[in-house]
C-alpha cells in the first residue's frame, strides 16, 4: 500500500477558533430547534436516480405527517422535472396551512425570478438564496475577491426583495447562505450577512433566516460550535435573524455538529431523514428529533411509527437505511451477546415492577414500542449469546422460564448448536434443541394415564399407567408426596434410582389455555444431574410428566 | 402515531458534568493514538451471523495488513468457536512480533484462567477485564451495592496477577473496563479502576490499559469528553495508565465522542472498521484514522487501498458498508448537481497548476487518490447536474474538452435526457446524446478526401471530394485559411451560409493515436448558434471536419 508517509506535505490542520470564553460546553438543548427536511433537494440532487413526481409527493406527504413544518421542496430553476414539481405542490393544494415550503436559488435575478414564479399563489414560503463565501470557492471556483462576492449576496437580495413584491399575496420569508461557511473567514461571512440584512431589513417579527452550512466538515464537532458561538455573538441584530444549522457528514460527525451548534445558540436545524444528502449526506434528523426524545425533550416530530418511515425513505430515496443507524437500522434494538440479553431481559422485568414510569433498561436508550417497534424482536441468539439470549426466546415464544440452574445447563446445548451452525439461531432452532435436550417428543417412559390416592398414614400412592418401550404397564409407589410417589414407583418397578433435588412450576404466561410447566432437577446414582420437563393443562400432572422426562434421560 | 406528547414523563435529561474549567475545547489532535480493533470481538458478536475460523483468520490478516497494533481477538470464555480461534492464532504463528492480541473476560475466576489459556505461549498479549459500575446495573442487573462491585473487580485483577505469574514466558499487559463508565458516577469509577491498579501495580514503563467505555451513549459527545477529563485529572498515578476510549453510537456521534476524548486526554481509541459493533456500533476507527489524516496528521493506519478493505470487510461481517460512509460509502466521492461537479472539475484543474503539494479541491476534503479510487469515479451526471458533470465525463471518457459557451448549448441536450430518463445518466447515454447533437455518425455532407493548396496571392484553395447523400462530388472554394476556404466552398457549391464565429482545438488528452478534436461555432444567415465537432488523426482535417459537422446540422 502507499498512503503517504507523512500526510503533512498534504493536508493542514484546520485552524482553530480562538474562543477561549466559549460558553456552549456548558449548556444543554432544553427545547426543540426548528427543523427543516432537506430531502426534496439536497437529498434529492445526491440520490443515483432522482425522485420523479410521484416519488417525491409521497416523501412530501411523509415529512409533512412526521410533523415537519418547513420543507425545502427543491430547486426550481434547475430544470423541468424540478420547477413541475413545486408548481404541482402549490395548484394541488398538497401544502397544509402550517407548513412552510422553501426553494434554493443561486444569486442570479433569472434563477431567482423562475424561483418566485415556481411558487406564486402559495400561502406562505421561504426563498433561500446562497453563494458561496470561502477562499477556496473564491479563488479557485469564481476568481472572484471579497467585495465582489459580498456583491452578489446584495444583488441576490435586492432581486429577492423586489420579486416578493411582485408577489404580495404571498407571505414571503427569506433565508441567506453564506455557503461553505465552515471553510470561510467568520467575519467575512457575518459581513455578508449584514449585507443582506440591511437589504432586506428583518425585524424580530420578521426575522431572516441566516444559515451556516457546513458544506464540507473540515474538522472537529466543536470547531463548528464555536464558528455558530463566535457568529451569534457577533452578528447585530441577532433578535432579526433565525440562526439555522446545516452540517455534512465527511468527518462523520453531522450529527454532533448539529447537537454542538444548537448548544452555541442556533435556532434551527437542516437535514435529512436518515442523513441523506451530498456524499456522505446531511445532519440526520431521526438521530437529532430522537436524541432530544431520549432526554425527555419533545422534539415535535413524530418517529412512532418507525419502520413506516424506513419504508417509504428507502423506496424514494433508492438507498437503504443502514443496519446499525441509529434508531432506524434492523439491529439496533438487537443484542446478541448473553451478557447484554441477560441485562436487558432484566431491564424489562425490573420496568415492569417499578412503580414510576421512567424507561431505564440496560443497552436500550429508547423502548423501541416508542418507536413502533416490539420488545420480541430485540434479542437474538447466536454463538456469541449466553444463556440470557435463548432464555427470552424460550419465554416470549413458548412462555417457559426456566430454573436459573437448568439455563445453565442448556446453554451448553444452544452453544454447541450456535458453534455447529455459525449462524444466527432461530427460535424454532432454540425450541427444537430444547424438545430433544429435554425429551418432550418421547421416551422409553410415556405415561398414559393415573391416579393419585392419600393412604390413611398421609403418604401418597401414585397408581399409574405407564407405557414402557411402547407397553403399557400398571405400576405404582408411595412417597410423602405425588413427585416422590412416582420416584418410588420408577425405583420399583424399573429399578431407576432418581432423586429430585429441586423442583419448579409455573402457569405458561401469556397462554388461554392455562397451561402449566414443572422443571425438576434429578441427581442419579451415579451422581450426574438431570433436568426433567413436562407441560401439562394440570398443573399435578406437568410435575408427573417432568420427573418421566427426567427418567428418560437414563 | 402515537408518540409521546411529552416524553419528559419516560426520559430524563443526561445530568451535566461539572467542569467549568475544563481544557479539551481549546485543544486539537495532534498526534494518532493507540488504536485497538475490537472487531473480532465487539464486532463479531454483534453480527446476525459471526465469523467462523477462516473469516476470522482472513479479518485478523487485514487487521495487521492495515496496521493495526493492537488487536481484540475475541472473549475466549464464550465457547468452543472463540477458544479454538484464539488457540489456532497462537499456535500457527500468525501474530507478527509486533502485534498485541488482547482477550476479554469478565471477572470470574474459572472465565480468567481460560482466557490466559487460550493465549498460553504467546509472546505477548493484553488480557482484558470488565465489570459493569454503573447504577442500572447494580441495581437491575446484578443486585449490588457499590463496594460488592468494587470486589468483583479487584478479585478479578488478583486473578489476572496470579495467573499471569503462571505464564512468565509471555509479556502480559492489562486492561481494565469499569463497563458503563458512561453512565456511572465518575467518582466510583475512578475508585474502582484504583482499586485495580492497587492490585496490579502498574508503572509508567509497565502501565495498565483504562479503557473508559461509552457501554451506551447516552449524552452528546461533549460530556462524554467532559467525563474522559475529570477522569484524567482526577486519577492518581496518571502517568502509570494508558486511558482508552470505546464509544458506541446510539446517537450517531461515537466517532465525535472519541474524538473529544481525545481531546480530553484519552491515549488510545477502540473500535471497529467501519464502525461495526453492538447495536449501532462501535467507534468507526476508519473515519477517526482519515479524519487524523486529513488534518496532516499520520494515523498509522493505512487505508491506501480502501475498496480492498471493504471487501474484506464486508465479506466476514456479511453487512454492506453504508453508501454515505465516509471515506468508504459508495457514493462520498460523487457529486451529482451540477454546481459541485464544476467546483471540483476546477479544483483539480487548479490542483494541477499549484506549486505546492497541498491538497485544495471544493468538497472533497480528501484526495480520493489517497485511498486508492480514482478522480473519474468521482463525478456522476443525474438531471440535477449542470454542464459541469457532463463536461467532465466527456473529457474523461473521451478527451473531449468543449469550449465554454458550447458546454452551455450541450447541457440542454443533457438536461432535456436526464428529465426524460428519470435516472443518472451513464458516460455512455452522455457520448450518444453527443454524437447526436453534433451529428458524429454522419449526416447529409461526408468528407471523403481533400487538398489544401495556397494560391499565388496567399489564398487559400481547398478541393474535396464529399459526400453529398451519398453522392461524392468534386468540389472547391478559396479563403484567407483552411476553414473559410471550406465555408466558401459550401456557399459556391451547395449555396450553405455559415459563418466562423469561434474556432478552437486540442490533442485528445491521454490518447497514444494522438488525434486531435476541433470545434467551431458557426451562425447560420438567420442568426442561429450551430455548433461542429470534428475528431480526425490529422489536426487540420479535424477543423474540415468540425465544419461540415456544422454544415449538416442545416
Amino acid at each position: 500500500m502507499t498512503m503517504l508517509k507523512d500526510p503533512s506535505v498534504k493536508y493542514r490542520p484546520f485552524q482553530p477558533i480562538n474562543l477561549p470564553d466559549r460558553q456552549w460546553p456548558s449548556r444543554t438543548i432544553t427545547q426543540a430547534p426548528r427543523w427543516l427536511s432537506t430531502d426534496l433537494r439536497d437529498g434529492n440532487q445526491a440520490l443515483i436516480d432522482p425522485m420523479g413526481a410521484e416519488k417525491k409527493n409521497r416523501f412530501f406527504d411523509l415529512l409533512v405527517k412526521v410533523g415537519l413544518k418547513e420543507i425545502e421542496v427543491g430547486f426550481p430553476a434547475a430544470g423541468a422535472t424540478e420547477f413541475d414539481f413545486i408548481r404541482g405542490l402549490v395548484d394541488s393544494n398538497r401544502i397544509p396551512e402550517d407548513v412552510l415550503v422553501q426553494v434554493l436559488t443561486q444569486s442570479r435575478e433569472d434563477l431567482i425570478k423562475t424561483s418566485f414564479e415556481s411558487l406564486a399563489g402559495v400561502h406562505a414560503a421561504i426563498v433561500h438564496l446562497y453563494n458561496a463565501v470561502s477562499p477556496l470557492w473564491r479563488q479557485v471556483v469564481f476568481g472572484l475577491e471579497m467585495p465582489q462576492i459580498k456583491e452578489i449576496a446584495v444583488n441576490g437580495a435586492k432581486v429577492l426583495r423586489d420579486q416578493a413584491a411582485r408577489f404580495p399575496q404571498t407571505k414571503w420569508h427569506f433565508e441567506y447562505s453564506p455557503e461553505t461557511f465552515s471553510t470561510a473567514e467568520l467575519d467575512f461571512s457575518l459581513e455578508c450577512c449584514e449585507a443582506v440584512m440591511d437589504v432586506l431589513k428583518p425585524t424580530p417579527e420578521h426575522p431572516i433566516i441566516l444559515n451556516l452550512p457546513a458544506t464540507v466538515e473540515a474538522a472537529t464537532p466543536n470547531i463548528y460550535a464555536d464558528q455558530i458561538e463566535y457568529f451569534c455573538r457577533n452578528l447585530p441584530n441577532r433578535d432579526s435573524a433565525v440562526i439555522s444549522l446545516h452540517t455534512h457528514n465527511d468527518r462523520g460527525t453531522g450529527v454532533a455538529a448539529a447537537e454542538l451548534g444548537l448548544m452555541a445558540g442556533a435556532d434551527r436545524v437542516e437535514g435529512c431523514l436518515f442523513g441523506n444528502g451530498e456524499r456522505t449526506g446531511n445532519c440526520c434528523l431521526v438521530t437529532v428529533g430522537l436524541n432530544l426524545y431520549t432526554q425527555g425533550v419533545d422534539p415535535g416530530l413524530d418517529f412512532s411509527d418507525i419502520d413506516e418511515v424506513i419504508s417509504t425513505v428507502e423506496y424514494c430515496n433508492q438507498l437503504k437505511v443502514a443496519e446499525r443507524h441509529p434508531y432506524g437500522g434492523e439491529l439496533v434494538f438487537t443484542a446478541f451477546s448473553g451478557s447484554h440479553q441477560d441485562a436487558i431481559k432484566k431491564g424489562f422485568a425490573a420496568q415492569e415492577t417499578r412503580n414510576d414510569q421512567l424507561w431505564a433498561v440496560p443497552y436500550l436508550p429508547i423502548d423501541p414500542a416508542d418507536l413502533g417497534r416490539s420488545y420480541e424482536a430485540v434479542i437474538r441468539v447466536n454463538s456469541q449469546s449466553g444463556k440470557g439470549g435463548f432464555a427470552w426466546v424460550l419465554e416470549q415464544d413458548q412462555g417457559l422460564k426456566l430454573p436459573k440452574r437448568m439455563q445453565a445447563h442448556f446453554s451448553k446445548h444452544v452453544q454447541e448448536l450456535a458453534d455447529q451452525l455459525g449462524r444466527e439461531l432461530q427460535a424454532g432452532d432454540i425450541w427444537d434443541v430444547f424438545r430433544k435436550a429435554y425429551r418432550q417428543d418421547g421416551g422409553r417412559f410415556e405415561l398414559q394415564d393415573y391416579e393419585e390416592t392419600k393412604a390413611p398414614d398421609g403418604s401418597r400412592v401414585f397408581a399409574g399407567k405407564i407405557a414402557v418401550d411402547g407397553q403399557v404397564q400398571s405400576v405404582s409407589g408411595r412417597g410423602n408426596g405425588l413427585l416422590s410417589s412416582v420416584v418410588a414407583t420408577l425405583q420399583d418397578a424399573f429399578g431407576l434410582g432418581l432423586e429430585i433435588r429441586d423442583y419448579s412450576e409455573h402457569a405458561l404466561s401469556g397462554g388461554s389455555d392455562a397451561k402449566a410447566a414443572a422443571y425438576v432437577e434429578c441427581v442419579t446414582p451415579d451422581g450426574r444431574t438431570i433436568w426433567g420437563v413436562g407441560v401439562d393443562e394440570d398443573v399435578a400432572t406437568a410435575g408427573v410428566r417432568a420427573v418421566l422426562s427426567a427418567a428418560n434421560a437414563i
